[in-house]
């Protein structure tokens, strides 16, 4: 069984509400350390076996018509271990 | 200027309904890759130089009380180049 991690995040031209709101909360409890937060989804897959080039293909595709809106997010596609 | 980021997943044992809806969705546009689904959050934290421990201990506790609901989800710190 392994791991394949789709990570869509908002383009970075496009303004990211909820990331904003996370760094604007960080000050008020005390932590200093972002300069910027940007905030996305995660998806992880679980595929039977040792993941294929065909198979890692077919979760580009799906990351783009499924998992993304590529309008305004780019996506990710690896392979965790 | 570094990226930290934190994955925020739901713990294995929590319901994922949204998991289960990309889940569900995937063989209905053709898709048969995926055993299972899981959909989680992801930060990414931009900061100043390069990632100190100090910092990121700080990121594992904002982690903690803002981030992510530790009832229901585990968080991952990492340094991502």
């Amino acid at each position: 069984m392994a791991k394949i991690v789709v990570d869509v995040m908002l383009k970075p031209e496009i303004l990211d509400p909820q990331g904003n709101a996370v760094a604007s909360a960080l000050p008020r409890l005390g932590f200093s350390f972002a300069k910027s937060v940007r905030q996305g989804k995660r998806f992880e897959i679980e595929v039977e076996g040792e993941p294929t080039a065909a198979q890692l293909a077919e979760v580009e595709k799906a990351a783009e018509v499924l998992l993304s809106n590529p309008v305004i997010e780019n996506y990710v596609v690896r392979v965790e271990k």
